[in-house]
C-alpha cells in the first residue's frame, strides 16, 4: 500500500477509535450511568472530542490528502481507497473552516441549554427557555458565516445532517407532501385502538422485543437491547450494536420503537468491515439512515404480512389484553392516522406534518424572518393549521423536543426525508425480492436484511447521499409519490369503526 | 494560581479524562459488551492508552515539573499542590524509563496471553500456557532492566502495585504469618456449613446486596451494582462508582463479594473532590486499597454485630434455606477455616497461604531460580506443604488465576498485605469509634465509613503507602500481629460441630 495512504488510514483509525470511545461514553451516560457521574462524564467527552478534532484538522492530514491526489485520480472512484480520500478531504476542508473556539462554544452552549430545557419543559415555561434558543441561534449564525451558501443560510446547517442537500430542495418536497398529507389526515377513518390503551407487562414486552430482534438478521453476539428514557441506537463497531427502547406503562409502542432502532442498528451492522475505523463507517446522511429505521418500523413492522406471523405469539404473550382482538382489528389500530400534539408519538401519516412545522420555523429563524420570542405563537398557529389542534401548553408544544436546546438546528427535516426515501427504496426491494411478502409472513426477515445490507448498508459513507440513492434506485432525486401512494393505499384499506 | 501549575493541572486533567474513559470502556467490556465488540474495543483501548502515555511522558511535563521545583519547595509538603508535583514527578520519571515499544509489546502480549489462558484453563493444559508464561517473563526481565534495584529484581515488579515496598520486606511479613496460619488452619474446628451449599434465588440475592449497599455511606445516585463473571470495582469519578458481583447457583458468596467490591468503591467514593482529574485520585497502593475491601468484606461483613442486625432480614429473604438456622450457626459457618484449591473461594485464614505460595513462585521465576516449565510441579508441591492438598488438575491449580496470563506479576502479594494492613487500621478505628460495635449491630455503618473517608480515603494518593499508614496508625511498618490475633480469636470462638 502507498505509504501516505497507510499513514492517513492509521491517523483516521485512531480518530475513529476516539469517536467510538465517545460513543461508548455517551451510551453509558444515557443507559447505565448513575446521575452523580454526569460532571466527570461531560469533561471526558469534551477532552476526547477536542483531541479528535485537533487530530483530524491537523495540517498533517491536509498535506497527506494533497500528496494523495495523484493516487486518488488513478483509482476507480468507486473503490474504497478513492472514496476514503475523497470523503476525508471533504470533511477536512469543512472542519477546517470552523474555528476551534466556536466549536467548543457551541458544545458548551448545547450542554448548558439541555439542562435549561429539561427544567423549562417540566415547568411549561417557554420564556425560561428563550435565552437558550437565542444563544444557540446566535452561535449558529456565526457558524453559518464560516461557509458559503446560495439559496439559504439554512442550507449550511442542513448540511451537517443531510450533506449536499439544499433548503430549496427540501422545501420543494415538503410543499408537495403537505397538502396531500393534510387531506389524508382529514379523511382518515376513525379506528378503535382502545384495546392498546391498557397496561402491558414490561418484562414480557422486553422478551417479545428481543424475540423479534433475533429474527432480523443480526449476527449472534453482536448486539444488545436496553431500556432508556429516550430510545436511540449507537453503533460502536459493525459487531457491537446497542439498541435502546422504552416500555411505557400502557400500550405496545416498545415494539415499533425497538424495530425503529433496529433499522438504524442493521444499517451499522451492515457497513462493510473494510470501512471500519474510518470516516466511511457511517450512513451517508441522517435521511438515508432514517429511511431504514422507518422501513423496519413501518414498512415491515406495521405490515399485515409481518403480523400474520407475529400476532399469534403476541396474543399468547398478552392473552388478557389481546385474546379477543382479531388480526384485522389489530393491524387497523396500529396503522390508523390521528392528529396529536407529540411528534415522537405521531403515526406514520401525521408524523411528517410535525416535521414540516419545525422545518418552516427553523428556516424562518435562520433567515431572520421570525424572532425567537415569537416561536411559541408561530408553533401554536402551525399546529392549528396543519393538524387542527389547539396546543394546551409548552410541554405539548414548542418545548417538546430536545433538539433546539442542544443546538441541533437543521436536523428535523431528515426525519421526514427518511419517510419519503424509505418508500423509494422499498419499491426497488419489492422488485428485487418477489417473494418478500410471503417471506415476511413466514417470519423470514433475513432475505430482506441481506438484500439491504448488500445493496445499501455495506456501502457506508463512500458516496454522497443522493448518489447512494441513485445506485440503488436509479434516481438521484427525492420523489414523494411512492410515499404518498403508500399512505393512501394504507388508509383507504382501513375499516372505519362503528 | 501559578501559570505553570495551572498548565500542569490542565494536562494532567486531560490525561485523567483519557484514563477514566479507558475505565468506562473496560467496565462496558466486562459487564455489558456483546462478544462481537471485542476486536474494536481492544483497538480503542490501545489507542487511548497510547495517547495518554504520550501525553504524560511528553518533554513538556518534565520541563513544567522542573520549573515548579521552587514552588514545590515553598509549599507545605502535605498540601495538595506539593503532593501533586511530587507524585507526578515520581510517575513521570518512572514512566520515562520504559521505552514506548516495550510497553506496547507488554500490553499486546498480555492481551494475547489472556486468550490463550482462557483455553488452556478450560482444557487443564499447562503446557499450552507455558509459552505465554515464558514470553511474559522475558518481557518482565526487559522491564526490570529499565530500573535499578538492590534486594531483588522482583522489587521492580512489585513497585507497580505496591510502590516503595521491597521484596525482602514482603518476605519478612510472609515468613512471620506463614507458620502461624498453617497452625491455625490445622487446628481449626470443623464447622457445619452445609446449609449454605444449596440454591439461593439470584434476584433475591441481588435485592439483598443492594439493600446492604444502600447503608454503607454512598451518596445516592453515585453508584451501581451489576452482575459479572469476575467481580471487580471501577471508579470513574468519586461520584460514579461501579461495583460488580456474581450470583452463584448455590451459596450466598455474592454478599461478601459485593461488600468486598464496596470496600474498593467506598475508597474511590471518598477521595477528595479537590484531587479528582489528577494522578492523586487513587489509593496509594493496591495493598491499602485491598485493606479496605477486606475491612468491609470481613471485619464488618463477617462480624457477629453486623449479622445481629442483618440476619433476620436475610432469613426473611430466604426462609426455606435459613428459617431453621440460628444466628450462631450462621456466623460460625461464614467464619470457618477450611483448606481448598481455589484462592478466590478461600476463607480469611487460608487466603494468605494461597498468596504466600504465589509470591514464592513469582520471586523464584524472576530471580531465575525456578524455570517456567517447572512451575506446575512447584505449585502442586507448595499446595501440599501449605494446605495439605493434592491438586487434582491445572484448573484447580497453577492455571486458576488470570494474573500471569496478562503479565500481572508482582500483583499477588498486595492481597495478603491488604489482609494484614486491614487489622492495623481496624485497631485505630476501634479506638476512635468506641460505639462502633453497637452502631454496626444497629445497622448504622455511616459513622464507620465517615471516619475512614475522613482519615484515609480522602487523602487519595497524596502520600506514599507507608506514610499514609503512618498518618493513620502512627506506624509506617507492616505489622502482622493484629491480623494473627484477630484470626486466633475468631477461630477459637468457633463452636466445633458434632
Amino acid at each position: 500500500m502507498n505509504a501516505d495512504l497507510r499513514t492517513l488510514r492509521d491517523r483516521l483509525a485512531e480518530i475513529s477509535d476516539l469517536h467510538r470511545s465517545m460513543s461508548v461514553l455517551g451510551w453509558d451516560q444515557r443507559v447505565t450511568m448513575p446521575p452523580g457521574g454526569n460532571p466527570a462524564r461531560a469533561e471526558s467527552l469534551a477532552t476526547l472530542g477536542r483531541i479528535a478534532h485537533e487530530m483530524f484538522t491537523a495540517d498533517e492530514i491536509g498535506s497527506l490528502l494533497e500528496k494523495l491526489r495523484p493516487l486518488e485520480e488513478s483509482l476507480d472512484p468507486d473503490s474504497d481507497d478513492a472514496s476514503l480520500i475523497r470523503v476525508t478531504r471533504h470533511d477536512w476542508e469543512k472542519n477546517r473552516k470552523v474555528p476551534a473556539d466556536l466549536r467548543a462554544e457551541m458544545l458548551r452552549a448545547g450542554a448548558h441549554g439541555h439542562q435549561v430545557w429539561v427544567e423549562a419543559r417540566a415547568n411549561n415555561d417557554f420564556p425560561a427557555f428563550l435565552p437558550v434558543l437565542e444563544r444557540n441561534l446566535e452561535l449558529k449564525q456565526r457558524y453559518v458565516e464560516c461557509f458559503e451558501w446560495d439559496d439559504s443560510p439554512y442550507t449550511v446547517l442542513l448540511d451537517d445532517y443531510e450533506p449536499f442537500m439544499k433548503t430549496t430542495e427540501v422545501a420543494e418536497v415538503f410543499d408537495e407532501i403537505k397538502p396531500a398529507l393534510s387531506e389524508l389526515v382529514q379523511d382518515a377513518p376513525k379506528v378503535d385502538a382502545s384495546f392498546l390503551d391498557v397496561p402491558f407487562d414490561a418484562d414480557k414486552q422486553r422478551e417479545f422485543a428481543n424475540r423479534i430482534l433475533a429474527t432480523l438478521g443480526f449476527e449472534n453476539g453482536s448486539w444488545r437491547l436496553d431500556p432508556t428514557v429516550h430510545p436511540f441506537c449507537s453503533t460502536f463497531s459493525n459487531r457491537d450494536i446497542r439498541m435502546t427502547t422504552r416500555y411505557q406503562p400502557t400500550g405496545l409502542d416498545s415494539i415499533w420503537s425497538t424495530m425503529h432502532e433496529a433499522g438504524h442498528g442493521l444499517y451499522g451492522h451492515g457497513i462493510a468491515s473494510s470501512l471500519q475505523r474510518s470516516p466511511l463507517a457511517n450512513a451517508p446522511s441522517l435521511g438515508l439512515n432514517e429511511s431504514q429505521s422507518r422501513t423496519w418500523e413501518n414498512l415491515v413492522g406495521r405490515s399485515r404480512p409481518f403480523w400474520s406471523h407475529w400476532y399469534e405469539p403476541l396474543q399468547e404473550t398478552f392473552p388478557d389484553q389481546l385474546g379477543s382482538v382479531d388480526l384485522d382489528a389489530f393491524v387497523a389500530a396500529i396503522n390508523r392516522a390521528e392528529p396529536g400534539f407529540i411528534r415522537v408519538e405521531a403515526d406514520e401519516t401525521t408524523y411528517s406534518l410535525h416535521i414540516i412545522l419545525r422545518f418552516g420555523l427553523e428556516r424562518q429563524l435562520i433567515e431572520g424572518t421570525l424572532e425567537p420570542k415569537d416561536v411559541r405563537e408561530a408553533w401554536n398557529a402551525g399546529m392549528k393549521e396543519l393538524l387542527g389542534l389547539e396546543v394546551p401548553d409548552d410541554a405539548n408544544g414548542v418545548l417538546q423536543d430536545t433538539h433546539w436546546s442542544g443546538g441541533g438546528i437543521g436536523y428535523f427535516p431528515t426525519y421526514a426525508l427518511g419517510n419519503v426515501i424509505s418508500l423509494q427504496i422499498w419499491a426497488v426491494v419489492q422488485d428485487a425480492l418477489p417473494d418478500l411478502e410471503a417471506q415476511i409472513a413466514a417470519g423470514e426477515l433475513e432475505p430482506l436484511s441481506d438484500w439491504l445490507r448488500e445493496n445499501l448498508y455495506s456501502l457506508g459513507r463512500k458516496f454522497k447521499p443522493m448518489d447512494t440513492l441513485e445506485k440503488l434506485t436509479g434516481s438521484s432525486r427525492i420523489d414523494p409519490q411512492p410515499y404518498l401512494a403508500y399512505l393512501r393505499e394504507k388508509l383507504s384499506a382501513l375499516p372505519a369503526s362503528a
